[in-house]
Formats: C-alpha cells, sequence, structure tokens
C-alpha cells in the first residue's frame, strides 16, 4: 500500500551549542546529558574554541623571551565531556584570541574577537598545536571523524572585519594546509556563511579549486525570520513559510553540484526560525510545528542541518535576565524542555522506516511491526479556531489487534511557556515554580484500544497541534484469566 | 472566614508490608524507595520476622550439644536498608520458626507457621536475643522508638492455631515481660486482632489489668469488604460504605476508653477495602477515591492506621501471575504506581493547616500561603454519568492574583489498570508495554491563571474522580518587560 | 626480543552464581553490578532456573481441568537484570519442579528437587514454552547466543536420582530436540559433569553419535580440593596442585578429540579450588595466588572455565552465618572483594597482547606500549618466609621515560579476611566494622619513576603475594615550568 | 587520667572558595559535593558576588530612563546549589560592578572592580534589592543565619583604592545601616583586614562606637608565608613556625576585648600558609602537617578560620596552567584531593571529646567508646632523615581487646603531588593518567589487633607524616565458630 523506504537520520546529525567555554557549566552539561539520553546527536558545534574564557592562546615569558603558550586545561575538560555524552566536536576555528588579534572589534556580550591573525605563522601554528594536542588525547583515529570549519559567518561585518572575502580566502587557506600537513585525511572545510550573500559559494569554491586548497565540506547557515521590531529587550520578526528553508537548501546545493565538487558534502551548520536569541518565538509551540516538515524533509537535501542551540544556557545577548526571554535552547534555564525540545524527541521516537509524509503527516514503521505516525497541524495566521482532521489509512491487517498511544503538543499541555505566563511571567522562579513549570512540559497522553477493523484514522488536531502516534500490535490475553470478570467490580 | 486547625499526619505513621524476607529484594527496594522520597512513612510493618526464609532462629550442634543459633543476617540487611530509607520498623513476633513449632498448621503460599512455640522459655529466648541484638546494633535510643506487636491476627483460626485466646494471652504475657525485663521503656502491645470478634478488646484488655502484663498500645485491623464471591484467581466483593471503617475504629475506641487503659495509643496495623491480595479492586481508581474520606478522618480517632500494603512485591498468594491481578500494592509490578498511590501522593501535598472538610472535600493551606484541596466523586454504583460539580468558596482577599493547578486522577489518566487492559491484560509485559504502562501512570496536570476577584471555585468531577487543586499566590512582573507584546508572535 | 600473541580472553566469558531466584536480591546485584563495571563478563550461568522459588512451572485449574501454567514474573525480572548489566545467560535446565518431579529427593538448604520428570511430555512442554517465550521477549538473535545445558553433574547421586547414566541421557535427549525443534540453530549441550567419572565423556558422545541426538558443546566441571576434613562449620582440605586442574582439562579434550565430535566447544561450566561452600580457603589470598597460573594457561585448551561463583549471596548450606564463612564468592558479604576478585580485576587490566609467561609471571603488552605484568609466589607450604624475587627484562627502548605502579595483595594488604580476623571474626558486623572492612579490601598500591635505561626488573614478593606492575610510558614536561625548583620549598 | 572536654567545631565553620561565578562549573560542584559528603563544612566564603560574571548590578533603559536592573540569574543558582549541599553562604559584598566604579582599578585575571561605588545611594540600592532578594527566595530566618561581611582587605592596596581607611568606613557604614535597615537581626561584619595592619582592629571598633554603626562581627585574614622569591611560574617562600598564626589570632582578639565590643564574635575569614595561588607549598605533605596544630588549637581562641580555598577550580593567576600549580584547593583539578584535604578529613574524624593534646598529638573519643588519635612530625628543615617515636598511654582497661586501623599520609603515600612528579609532570594528564593520580591520593591503611593488655603506644612517624590512629573496642567471637582452625587451611 505505502512504499517503504529507509529514513535518514541526517535531522540527528548535530546539534547547535553557546559559546564552548560554557560547557564547563553544570547547569549546561545537565540539559546536554538529558538531550543525549532522550534523543542522542552525534556531533555538536559552538563558537569559541579560541576565545579566551577557555584560554588556548596565552603567551608565557621563558629566559627573557615571550613565547605562545596553549593551555588546554579547560578545552580537554569540555571534550571529555562531550565525549562522555557520545558527543564528538564538529570543530569550528575561531574566534580571534586578543593577543594574536589584529584588531579590536568584538561581537556579543561575550566579546569574541572578529579580527584576522596579526599573525599568520601564530595562527598556523595555534591550529597546528591544537589540532596535535588532540590526536595526542583523544587518538589520530577519534580525530579523523571530526569536522574542522572554518571561522563563522564571515559574510557578515559583525562576525569577520569588513566581511572581507579575501581575507577569509587567506585565513582558510591557511588553516586548511595546516590541518592537512598533519594529516592528509582530517577533513576541513567552510565557509560558514549564513544566507543572502550566496555569491559566496561559487566564489569560495572557485578560490579552493584555482589555489588547489583543500576542502572537504560546504557550510551555510539557514534561518527563514524576516526583518526585526526591535523593542528594548525582544526582536519580534515574521516568519516566511517552512518552504523557504527547505529552498535555501536546494539552491545552495545546486551550486554546489554546479561547481568542481560536486559531491562535496554539505552541512547547514547552523538552521532556526529566528537568528534573535531574544525573540520569543523560540519559546511557543508554533517553533515546534513549524519546524515539522523541515525536519521530516531536509535530510534528503543535505548532509546535516544542526538546530542552534541546545540550550538557553547562553550569554550572547547577555546573561538571560528571565525564565524565558526568546533564547534559542530547546531546554530552557532550570532543565525545562520546549515544544521544540519535544518536536526532536517525537522524531526520534519515529520508525526507522518511511511509509509516506506529506505537509501535515509523516508515516513510518519499526521493524517489531510498530507503526508510528507524526501530524501536525501549522496555522501562522493569528485567531482562534483552526482545527483540523487529518485522515489516513494504517497499514494494517485487519485481524490484529492494537494498541494507540497519542502524545499531544498544544498550547494546554507540554507548554512551559504558557504556563511561565500564567504564573506572572517570574524572571527568577522560586523552586516550587519551577517544579510546577516542569510537572506542565510534558505532552499530553491518550491511550486506547483500536476498534477490530479499524484501518482509517482520523485525527483531530488544535491549531498547531503536534502530535505524535504509536500503534503497537497487541494479543488479546483476556481468555487466559479464569473467572475475570470486571463487572462482579464495585461501580464497574 | 474558615476555622483553622493543625492536620494530623497520622495518615502517614506507618504502611504495610509483604513478609519481610520480601525487603531483600532489588524490586520490593526500589518501590520502597520511590515511595519515601515522595511520601515518607515514618514506620513499616510486616509479616514473617521469624519466619525461617530471614532464618533467625536455627540451631547448631557444638560439643555434642544441639543448642539454638541466632543468625541475624539477613534481618540486619533489611532493618539497615529500613532505617537508611527514614523507615522504622514496627516489629511485628511472628510467626513461628519451624525448628520452635509445636504443630505443622502454616498460612499462606509461603507456609508461615502459625502453631504456638514447643518451648515458651526458648520463644523467651529468642524475644530477648533478638531485641538485644537490635539493641547492640542500632543502640537503645533506637529501639524506644520501635513498637513490639505479639503476633497478626490470633482472632483467626487460620492465623493462630484454633484462635485460641488463652494461648495467645499465655504468649503474649511471656513476649511482654521478656521486653519489658530488657529495658523497662521498650514498648510492647497487641492483640493485632481483625474485626468480627470484638470481645477480644475487653477480654486482652482486663486479661492485662489482671495479671499485671504490660501493654504499651492496642492493635486492630479493619477492611471493608464483604463476603467474597471466588473465582479460581480472583476474589470479588461488595464493600461497606467508607463511613463503616470509621465506625470500627471509634467503636473499638469507646472499647479501649471504657477500660482500665483509657489513653492506650490505639493503632490500626492495617487496613484497606479488601482484605484479599487477589481483589482487582486495588488496582483501580474507586479504590482510592473510596479511601479519601478515611485519610481525612481517621487520623483523629485513631494514633495510626497503616495501608495494607505498600508494594504488589507480595507473595501470600503465591508468586503473581500477572502484571495486575489485584494485589494490595499502592505500586504495581515493575514501579508502576495505582490510583491509590497518587491518593497518599496528594495527602502529603495538601497544607498543613486544614481549614474545611466534608464527604468530597478537604480543603488546607500552607505556611506559605498556598491554598491546596482535595475533591473528590465518590460513586459506588455502576453506570456512566455521575459527574458533579464541587463549589467552595476560596478563602483568598480579592486582590490577590492566583496560580491554579489541577491534577486529575480519572478513568482515563493516572490509570494504568485502564491501559494495561487496552493492551491486551499482558501477563509478562515487554519492556515497551513497561514503559508505556510507566508513562500513563501520572494525573493529568491543567493550569491556568485565576480571574482576578475569582472567590467561589466550581469544580467539575467525573465519576470517581480524584483532585488536587493547588492555588499559589503569584505577583504579575509581566509589567517589568520594556516592549514586551506577545501580539507580535506569529499566529498569537 | 619476546614473540607477541594475542591473549585469549576465556578467563571472562562465564562467571558462576548461586541459584537464579537469588538474582532477585537487591545485595547480589550489587555484587553484579560492581563485578561487571570492573571486570565485565559475557555470560553467566546457575542452577535453579526451574526451582520452585522462581516458579515457573504452576499448574491452574481453569474450567475444571488443571493445566501447566507458566509463569515468567521472576525469570523475566531476572534477565532483564543479567541483560541490563551485559551479562548473557549461559542456561541451565534444572532442577525439577516439585509438581512435574518423580521422587522426593533434594539438594541444598533450598531443596532442589533432583529427579527425573513425571512425564516427559510435560517436561518437554516446559523447555519449549519457556524458551519460547525468551525468543518472545528478547528476540530470536539474542536467544541464538545463548547455550542451554541439559542438568548439572548428573553422575552424582545427590545431584541426579542414583546418577543413573541412562535416565539422564533420555532426558538429554528429550530436552536438546525438543529445543532444535524450536529453532535447529540454537545451541545445546551437556552433560555437566564433575570430575571422578569421565567414562561419561565417552558415553555421552557415543550416545549423541548413535542416537543422532544433537550436541553443540560438551561442559564439565572441575575442582582441585581432596578429601574433605569435616567440622561442624567447616570443611577443610588439603589441595592438588594448579597443574593438576589443567590436566584435568586436557585429558577431557583429549577424549573429545578423540570422539566423533572432534571439534565441539569445549566449557568449564565450573571451576574453583574446593566445591565446599564452607571452605575458609576461599577467603584467603592464596585462593588467589593459586589459579593465577590457571587463569593464564587454562584458555588455551578450554573456551571458557567459569570461576564458582561472583558472590557471597548463596544459599547452598543454607543462611550465611557469619561475614566470612568460607563461600565461594569472589565478594563477600556486604560487598567486601576477596583477594580472588582482584586476581579477575587484575586479569582484566593486563594488555591485549601476551610477551611471556611462566609460572609466576604473566608479560603484556597494550596497543599504547604501556607494558603490564602479572607475578605471584604460590606457596603451598605451611611457616614464615618463602619470599622470593623474580627478574625479567623489560621490553623498552634505553632512551624512554617510564612510570610504574605497582599493586600488591599480601597478608596485610587487600585482604579483609585478615582483618576481620583482627577484629573478633564478628558474624554480623555493624556498620563501623563493614566500613574498616571496606577500607582494607584494596590492593596497596606503590609507584615510582623507573631509572633511565633500567630493563631489568627484580620484583621481591611476599609469601603468596600477588602483585600487578603497569609501565607507562611518559614524556618528562619538568623543562617546560619555567624557573621551577622544588628546592626552595620549605623542607624539600 | 586524661581530662575530658568537649571538642570545638570551629574548624569546620566556613570555608574558602574561588570567586562565586566558578561555583557554576561542573568540576567546582564535584569538588564541593565530595567535601561536603566527606568534610560538611557550614558556610562558604569567597569573592566577587557583586562581580560582573555573575551580573547582578545591571542597567536598563525602560520607557527612555536608564535604570539600575538587578539580574539573579546566576546567584539564585549559586546559592541554591550552596544551599543542596548543605552550606550556607558567608556572604561577602563586593567587588564593584563596573558600572557602579568610581574608577578603573581592578585585581586578578578575571578584573575584580576594587574602586568605591561612583554613587553610594545606588549601592546601597544594589545591597537592599539583593538582600530582599534573598529574603524572599529563602525566608527570613534562613538569611538571618547569613553573616553579611563588607569587602575583602581594604588595607591593601590592591584589593581597595590606595587602601583608603576613610571611604572604606564610608562603604562600610552605608552598607550596614543598609543591612539593618531590612532587618534589625541581619548580621553584618567586618572589616576583613589581612596581616601587618592591626592598627585598624582599634581604628574600625572606635568608628563603630563613634558613629553608632553596627557590628556583629569582626573579621581578619591570617598567612604565615614570608617574602615571595618570584619565578616566572611561581613563588617560593619561607614559613613562620605555626605558632606565628596563633599569636596573630590571640594579639587580635586581645585587641577587641579591648574595646569596647569585648564579646563581639571573631572569624579568621581567610587564612592558610602561604597567600599566594602559586606556590607548590599548597600541594605539598608539609602544607598539611604544618597546619595540624593550627586546627587543633586556634578554635581555642577564634569562633571560626575558614581555609583558603577548598579547590584548584580557581582563576586569580589565571586559568591553571597544569594539574598541579601551587593553587589553594583542598582538592586539586580532576577531583584529586591533597594532603590537606586529608587534614580535614582526619580531623572529621576525631571524637567529639578531647582528652588530651600537645604539638605531635591530638588524642579524642567517641560516645561509643572508640579512641582516635591525630599524629604528626612536623620537620620545616631540609634532608633527610628526621624520623620520630611518639609515645603515649592509651586510656583503655586491660581486659578489652582492640582493633587498631592506621591512615597514613606520607610522601609515598596520600601524595599525588610525588606521584605526577613522578608521571614528569604532565600539564594536561590523559584520563589514564588521571586515573593513576586518584588511585595514589588516598593515604596508606594498616590494621592490628592489639596485644591485650598493651596500654602505652609507640607510633613510628616519617618526616612530616600525619597519622590517624583508631582504636576499636571489640568482642572476640572465635569461640563461637565450632570446629574452627586456620592452621588447617593450605599454607597456613
Amino acid at each position: 500500500m505505502y512504499k517503504e523506504r529507509q529514513r535518514k537520520q541526517n535531522w540527528k546529525y548535530c546539534i547547535g551549542t553557546g559559546r564552548l567555554g560554557l560547557a564547563l557549566q553544570e547547569e549546561y552539561v545537565k540539559h546536554l546529558r538529558q538531550l543525549q539520553e532522550e534523543i542522542g546527536f552525534r556531533y555538536i558545534r559552538g563558537h569559541g574554541l579560541f576565545h579566551d574564557d577557555i584560554g588556548i592562546y596565552q603567551e608565557l615569558e621563558m629566559d627573557g623571551v615571550v613565547k605562545p603558550f596553549y593551555n588546554f586545561t579547560y578545552i580537554d575538560r569540555i571534550f571529555d565531556t562531550f565525549l562522555d555524552l557520545d558527543l564528538k566536536p564538529f570543530v569550528e576555528f575561531g574566534f580571534m584570541p586578543r593577543k594574536l588579534a589584529s584588531g579590536q572589534q568584538t561581537i556579543f556580550y561575550w566579546q569574541g574577537n572578529v579580527t584576522p591573525p596579526a599573525d599568520y605563522q601564530k595562527w598556523a601554528e595555534l591550529i597546528q598545536k591544537t589540532v596535535e594536542h588532540f590526536i595526542e588525547r583523544y587518538g589520530l583515529d577519534e580525530v579523523l571523524t571530526w569536522p574542522f570549519e572554518v571561522w563563522n559567518e564571515p559574510n557578515l561585518t559583525n562576525f569577520w572585519e569588513n566581511a572581507d572575502q579575501q581575507a577569509y580566502f587567506k585565513l582558510y587557506e591557511v588553516t586548511a594546509k595546516t590541518v592537512k600537513a598533519i594529516h592528509p585525511d582530517l577533513q576541513v572545510g567552510g565557509p560558514a556563511i549564513c544566507g543572502g550573500t550566496d555569491y559566496w559559494v561559487k566564489d569560495f569554491l572557485d578560490f579552493c579549486r584555482d589555489r588547489h586548497v583543500p576542502v572537504d565540506f560546504f557550510s551555510r547557515h539557514a534561518y527563514t525570520s524576516q526583518k526585526p521590531e526591535v523593542t528594548p529587550d525582544y526582536y519580534y520578526q515574521e516568519l516566511e513559510p517552512p518552504e523557504n528553508m527547505l529552498e535555501q537548501f536546494l539552491s545552495v546545493k545546486e551550486m554546489i553540484k554546479a561547481s568542481d565538487f560536486a559531491d562535496l558534502p554539505f552541512h547547514i551548520t547552523e538552521f532556526n526560525t529566528s537568528y534573535s536569541p531574544i525573540n520569543p518565538i523560540h519559546d511557543t509551540l508554533i517553533n515546534a510545528t513549524y519546524l515539522a516538515k523541515i525536519l521530516a524533509v531536509a535530510g534528503d537535501i543535505v548532509d546535516s542541518f544542526s538546530y542552534w542551540t541546545f540550550s538557553d544556557v547562553f550569554e550572547e545577548s547577555g546573561i538571560p535576565k528571565s525564565q524565558f526571554h526568546g533564547g534559542f535552547g530547546l531546554i530552557a534555564l532550570n532543565q525545562i524542555p520546549k515544544p521544540t525540545y519535544h518536536l526532536f524527541s517525537f522524531f526520534n521516537q519515529l520508525g526507522e522506516t518511511e511509509l509516506y509524509r506529506d505537509d501535515q503527516l509523516l508515516l513510518t514503521k519499526k521493524a517489531d511491526g510498530t507503526i508510528i505516525a507524526l501530524a501536525w497541524n501549522l496555522v501562522m495566521e493569528k485567531g482562534t479556531g483552526f482545527e483540523k482532521t487529518i485522515r489516513f489509512t494504517l497499514p494494517i491487517e485487519s485481524d490484529q489487534i492494537w494498541f494507540k498511544q497519542r502524545k499531544r503538543l498544544t498550547e494546554r499541555h507540554g507548554n512551559p511557556w504558557g504556563v511561565w505566563k500564567q504564573l506572572g511571567r517570574p524572571r527568577f522562579p522560586t523552586q516550587t515554580q519551577i517544579k510546577l513549570l516542569q510537572a506542565s512540559s510534558q505532552p499530553l497522553i491518550e491511550t486506547e484500544q483500536l476498534e477490530s477493523g479499524q484501518v482509517i484514522e482520523q485525527i483531530q488536531l488544535e491549531k498547531n497541534e503536534l502530535t505524535l502516534l504509536t500503534y503497537l500490535p497487541i494479543k488479546d490475553e483476556t481468555p487466559t484469566y479464569p473467572g475475570l470478570d470486571d463487572g462482579k467490580l464495585v461501580s464497574y
């Protein structure tokens, strides 16, 4: 009835994180542990490897001469933590250590320096010593599986001084050649651009071809939010439809195919609805529902797409000022999962075989016969109403008995942001309030036994509801209980 | 408006357990740990201290002479476990070690011997050595807080050979005097009778008076089930109304008051709806709802009443033959809480001050101002319908803002027995089925912000629903967020 | 210099356990968890699958007919526990459920029935339903990796009524054919004999050949203790030299090779020094030292040899009467590891490549260059003295710097039995005493930096000392610390 | 024989920590959890409450006006962590938020601003809002137990601009009065001076008297190191004898007694040998031995003395550049306890009754009869030798049997710094090296049974050895084992 195909797991290939220095924090690690236990991503990517809070690049006077000194105390602790949680680093080289920087320009509350190195020789040595240290500590076989990406969004002036393309290409070339000199099978790539200047795609690949610069993957970012309305504490933005993101992926994919590197792996190393860490959309139900189609489809186009980011332990706009504040995180402060966290969890519960998908339904099956479907009702308009009924045929034989479990994310269930508003939006919730929020952060669960012979499902969805449906084949053992008769129970 | 009084916590003074030897089991300890972390009883009472599976009383040949040997390996492990979980033993002396027994009569699948000692001298020494060992291991101060109860239900022929009252009085006297000889402040009591022969109350107390036998507390059991309809695997029983149990408590209390021991502490060392471990009533929602009034009221009459029992790790009728089988436990096999577990948990969440109570509502308040109410709708008739609306006035000032959380136990939520039926009543559920059952074992949670000025509550209850209502006074911090406007969010 | 060869890991293929019903106990699971975290065996084998404490075989009246009823509640919990700890069952079919037994003869305190089935048809159905249930619960792929062994030591009259060989062959045939009828790739074997009647080897294999009975492996047990001196509480026995056990393995191996099943896998499903669970030898240092050569060599002869048993949670001679009592366990009551536990742990720390071995030394190396040696000084004579110096050449280049760690098991270190004697042999130790015992149960650790150029090691061993030596190649980073001078520290 | 007196527990009243912002880190919390589980301090004190990494003081534009905004996100998380570990904050008000500072002067790698407030009104409001928030979150009863100390070492120019006494007095007065205005029972004190300018004692107390400024306790710091020899990475310093520290305590105590606040509680809110976080002395054995007398005696003089600090998770001199680097911590990086950690642990294992003490011995007893002694052999001279024998009489009756356990800290045992040197001083140790260091970080344990009648102890101590001796009264149960004879065991 349905045509089966293996589901790609690209949606859980990589996850974004706030700057790596935050990985020293206990709250961060708690969120990451929950994420890995429940979902289990393979890679993690974030900024700040060379930022001064981790402090790899330092200088030391020895015998009257000032020399670079490489301090791996913190990065070892961080990567040990990741690997211990079965996460590999998707390494981003950046930003510039203050003592190696050619300029003063910084980005973010935590002041990442975004200027080129003052001395490319020292930059190359920093790359070399760092990667060699990784190999010494974790073994070559392990490090060969880590992608190394050069810088972040150099096509933006706030991330790379003047968005100077030639300066970036120089940085890329020095870096890539340094990495490959350590071992030719280490993987290096870029240019980690955001959308808006896609002529960089051809420019970058042509540059690599012309200068014989190694490139093992191409990386880009993608967001679908429009120009923001800026208020003191928040950004508000309209969103393009979800298809817009898929189109971004496809159009760059076409450019790569048209290049001399047609088969180059293509990683979306950041994506989300809004690129702003103070847009409340990230806390809402619609953020999850909106992304459902993207998670269902994008893996057919790109090799990975990394949600930006897993946790509200994040400081780009400063220390979070409130329990909910529009942060990117799948998990809010105090370890409270948002609806988008459940979206990823739902995807992780799907079967490994896809039977069918469209704009509101993804139907899958497991090897053990369980059927699992994800259904959603994306409504970007304001107002009430908009319920929808989704009908589909269950791929089941009529004489089998089925148990059905439904997990529902709605405005009233699995929506801690809504409960937080009911609580009066406490900035610094008490332990009592935190427990109330956590208790309300789980999907609503409904169960039933399907009527025998039922093959047509009709699922009623609320506005922006996201529902996971599990159909488990069962055997009715009731006849094996001699004398059983519930009707003899009081009130039954 | 309401008259405040301190709530008594007698409902969580003591909890019943299957025979003590089961406390060696890992599954048992997991259930008990959950119970203590979420509720926190003070004492635990069960049969089998002297049963041969714990094996305290043994015989050893030394220099050609057979002498008693006391083996404390297992009971030490068991009491260490209890104390580690902040539970004290409510010690029941019994049943008879096989080698000390005068007869062959046993009770239960696990064959507890219910005959008098063959040698009262040896029985006395067993009591003495055992209690002295407890004192040596746990300290006198600790053991002075442990009640020692002599035997179990000697008024029944299956628990005490011939239900021989004189034989019991002799056992009691020997035991009580042995205990008191160790230390006069050790607490000893009895007669642990079940209902039906309450002339034992006067007989026992007169005996103690006449013979100058020490008695520090009086104990009795209480169930409200009628004559069973017996099927191969199940007992089915009608129940008396809940008031019947309170009347049992009161009538015995009156007898004690009328005796020479008017102020004697009075412990119900077992209570439940049905006394049968294969009556499915224990797995149902109505079992919880039925007991709500009893938990609310009984503490005013008796010093404790101990629910029989906390876990389906229990073997009186044999090894459990199925996931649900009518066992007494608050927690079913595979660590699945039943509705009655939540009843106790709800009671534990109530405030320490009682404002009001009737047959369907218990209204309380905490020191921090939180108001917590328990409402229930007990319906012992069969059939559908029977919804009920409960109205009450909230003791709140009108200018305060309140957050309200409702936790609901209904047939469709927090009812794993119902889900298990939907699953086809699997006897030995798979890990997948266990996880589904656990996921469905929690109450439904609903939240809202009360409309300003609302002081009259109207709560709609389903048939046999049990609902916990929490009203938290809050402060609306929304005005402190400059530029906040949810209306600018997509779809809101 | 040394000839390298891959070390076989047969020594950790399987571990013995007290009867399976004990696996329900928390203390048992704690010991097993420690064992698996620190060593990590692959299989576990014990008696009692069909014993009535697990209660698989039961009878139920239904519609007036008594039929077999199979209760998997406990065995599911037990096998779930094993698999959760990465242990697979090495299934032993036995002993006989009371209701299926043809006679009354039992073995052990826990009364395992050792008589043939009263009805071979029902026995076959029991095997079939049980194995089918395992497949249903754990999957065919998993169960195909579980060996099924028929009965235990049928060549002894106390384990099999009259040690009746023909009756055993019949049981074996019925069982093996039933298993193979479920799936031809399921593995079945026997006869699980102990030493002393090795004519059974030929008899059994001839029988299988002649009757075309399936056999996938051959199993035997081996102990090296001589006739016991029996006292009320203890067995004392002289031991054959360790080579005796290897000779037992070899001689049976030769018999198998000479049979029509020359390549049949050969499992020693039980081995130890003494076969008595009340021989204090199991608690001593010499038990570990004695077994060192056997663990080093036996894997070259047999496919597995399973130490009997991992824990003193064991009841064959009754409930343990004392902290130490001569039990088989690697781990004593209260989770205290004995010297033989450390022997296995030391073997687990060795490198995967063997360089050299003799009667007192096993020299190995890891892929990362670490050299690890086990040295021992077995002295079976009484009296003091007997120190020995072991010399060997380290396979190292002279310009490399090495760090050396030595872990020593001696009478004074890693010997909790000795500390227990100093404590006055408390039968039921207090928590304070337990902590003292645990604190003294670890090997003594000594460290140093090898002198540069040192290639000859001379290790001084005390009587019966067992020592693990680890040589780690290091880099001296001292020159990278500017200004470092320990001589400027107070007192250095 | 000995005169008994209750031991004061002032030595564990308070512990020092690196700046509070570090308490967000996972490694920090792991160290603190170990400390609390094994020792259990009551208070914790560190710098940086108002530092910008915690970011309490911020500014926000609202309706066009810039106003202070108080962000409690991080401090709530930090204090929740402390209280969850049974630690109360000993609150130090400081340093100055950058936006509130009058100047640019900072201290430490982490740049704490040490200038007076630009606006005392805003400072007072910061104090008020912060303390009020603590009361709202943790309750008044809790916060009334927290001491509030004003600033840190204002008598040093690098901690307080110009060490301006009058400016400090102004800051103190504003702060103290603000605190007392919230609640008169809140405790406030100062001046947290270090040694060297003790005329501040009289000046400060006279000021409080003259200006009627509240003061609830007096605080000072104490170190015993002399002028440093400075090298690029380390400070080396001679130490005054331990008595020097006790004299510092006494002389200030006398000044307080002579003031108008004679009974004022006196807290040493920091002490250690060296005040430098890069003096390797902190990693050594002698650091522990040196402090033994101080821990034994100082509690008789001062109300608390707070070791500076519990962990090498510390950044005053930058990110630690190596596993061992001379940090203050009781616990080194990678959770490796130093000898001084064990000194505190040994003190925690002593009995609650003191029998005797001198310069090398502290003899105590527990309520259960256990005798526990700490003995040490402080040698500040260089060179080998210096063993010493300590003799003392055990307060025991001759017919009692005793078990003796000795825990030894020597250069070869419980000295991970020494092992690290053997490993070649790896800056960033591998996981293998970390495990080797952890395995070597525990004291050597020796046990024996005392010979009957022994009452004179002679303990041989190595140079700078620190030894804990535990004497446990025991009962010899050997006679209760019929047939026991170790001589029948092989080789015994």
